[in-house]
């Protein structure tokens, strides 16, 4: 049987399913005008303010359909999104524009299950799908914009103090050893390995610990750890240094495994991975049991002082220098 | 000399430039993190309403380079989103959000024109350019998400009465025939096949008369003529009638030179050409007199009926059917 491609659809047939399975607004998302006219439109929410992030993903640079399946990649785009506004704090992602580029030869299967997932992932944060754009294009583009509204201040990257506690919630540098498994296209995967795959393609935005936390401490700075946890503490200590303990740093079981105790290949991961959508943010240290109670998974991996970054690894100084991604 | 690429550069030395040249926001702005941390934020304008639009525009579907020059194309995507917020009538388009994908190889030339051709259209607009995200693509990528604000009522596609008058501003056809002129790779060009490629090239969203109306007439219903005007007044009419006068289509000199007056292509140019501003707009027959003396440039091309929509040209009913451009 031949596929049935978004060429033999159109555009009206791809806009005609969008409307169908549209999210259903909630009463807090105030709108005026729903997607489908020139604007999409909201009333304003009284004395808030809004935080707006956006991302473009696209296909073979960010993610390849060999290994990810259509609901993974419609998942990563909210999700990294949703880590964005996560990092404001006390937060509530409220509204999505979504542009989406689609070669002409692609099955309406694929796009239906990309457009359900992000759909889906959607529903799972009451974000309400409020417009977009569809066009032709050789590879697939998704770019997401993402407005959403927060209730106190929003919490920037600068506000870190002299003295101030730096915490992370989960563990680090497990996708970047997923993108390596895939890369290296290896057969016969053990458990771990799966495992470290898993996480490169289906990490989850920490929106709940991040309301919870900001709720309830004051939290001097806060970001996500999507560019990896070096480029994190460097966007927290503009200005400023810092003391991290590297020993500190938390670590999966499954990355241990994986890199069979090498710790120069297990930083490497940790410290430059990128692709998680972990937070790190720092509090007075006075606040540190209260957290502690708050988010028993939070780790302190070390401080802010007004030196420079230094990382010790069993107590000695360890020369660490930018070994990520480069977009160009 | 060899060319410097955005690969030389590499993503920071791009981010660099754009903070050291971007927009200078205004006090209305309302700003509380500007551009560069997790999110951009701003403080909700009191008792208003919000407009919030997206376009994705790719090389090779929505424009060439050798076609069009780096300032052509960053114009274009900045003005195609205005129009969209200028269709919802008593507006002011505030920020801009920008993602853009850049094959490694381009040149830095090529890209920090784009990005200043995008930065004056904006402070045209005092529009702020408050985030985006630049990465690695095959083709450039521009995608553009405006927020706007909305002084009175949005105006919605859908309000249109049976009795209001169809009304357009400016003429039709130009920028399609400049488009063809173009693909056809045609030499020694006349004067007025030049006029219609600048058309093509660089047509202006139509905010100030959108203002000027909406300000002091009940506009029923708008939308702007960026998928042709065949396409418009189909949004307009969706289950009601109208009657259009195809003889009073306003079309300019230089489009009845170019198709040599054969009707059969000038409809075809003015009614499916599309990448044009121009608002078709409806209000009631009281406010007629007033209204062209408000835009003495604005033509009432029939009306709204409850039946179906018929074009009539020297009296008698054409059958005309879609002929547009097609997404996919």
């Amino acid at each position: 049987m031949k596929t049935r491609t978004i060429e033999n659809v159109g555009e009206f047939g791809l806009i005609e399913f969008i409307k169908k399975h549209n999210t259903k607004p909630k009463k807090y998302h105030n709108i005026y005008i729903d997607i489908g006219d020139d604007c999409f439109s909201f009333n304003s929410h009284k004395n808030s303010k809004y935080i707006v992030t956006t991302d473009i993903l696209i296909e073979n640079i960010h993610f390849k359909r060999d290994w990810a399946t259509a609901k993974q990649i419609g998942q990563k785009a909210i999700e990294v999104n949703v880590s964005d506004i996560a990092s404001m704090g006390n937060t509530k992602p409220l509204y999505a524009f979504i542009s989406m580029g689609i070669p002409k030869s692609t099955s309406v299967k694929f796009v239906k299950e990309l457009f359900n997932s992000i759909k889906n992932t959607c529903n799972k944060y009451d974000i309400h799908l409020s417009g977009g754009d569809t066009v032709c294009a050789k590879d697939i583009t998704i770019s997401v914009t993402l407005i959403g509204v927060c209730y106190d201040k929003p919490i920037s990257r600068t506000g870190a103090k002299n003295g101030d506690l730096i915490f992370v919630t989960g563990t680090f540098g497990d996708s970047c050893a997923g993108l390596e498994i895939l890369s290296n296209n290896k057969k016969n995967l053990t458990v771990y390995e799966k495992n470290l795959i898993k996480k490169h393609l289906v990490s989850q935005a920490r929106l709940k610990e991040a309301n919870i936390i900001s709720q309830n401490i004051n939290v001097t700075s806060m970001t996500d750890s999507s560019d990896g946890l070096f480029k994190s503490i460097e966007l927290l200590t503009e200005k400023k240094g810092a003391v991290i303990y590297m020993d500190k740093i938390p670590l999966s079981e499954n990355l241990i495994k994986y890199s069979n105790k090498n710790y120069n290949k297990l930083y490497n991961y940790a410290l430059f991975g990128g692709e998680e959508f972990e937070l790190v943010f720092t509090i007075n240290k006075k606040d540190k049991n209260k957290l502690e109670k708050l988010l028993p998974g939070a780790t302190c991996i070390g401080y802010i002082n007004n030196s420079k970054v230094t990382y010790l690894q069993n107590g000695k100084t360890k020369n660490v220098k930018y070994n990520g991604y480069k977009h160009f």
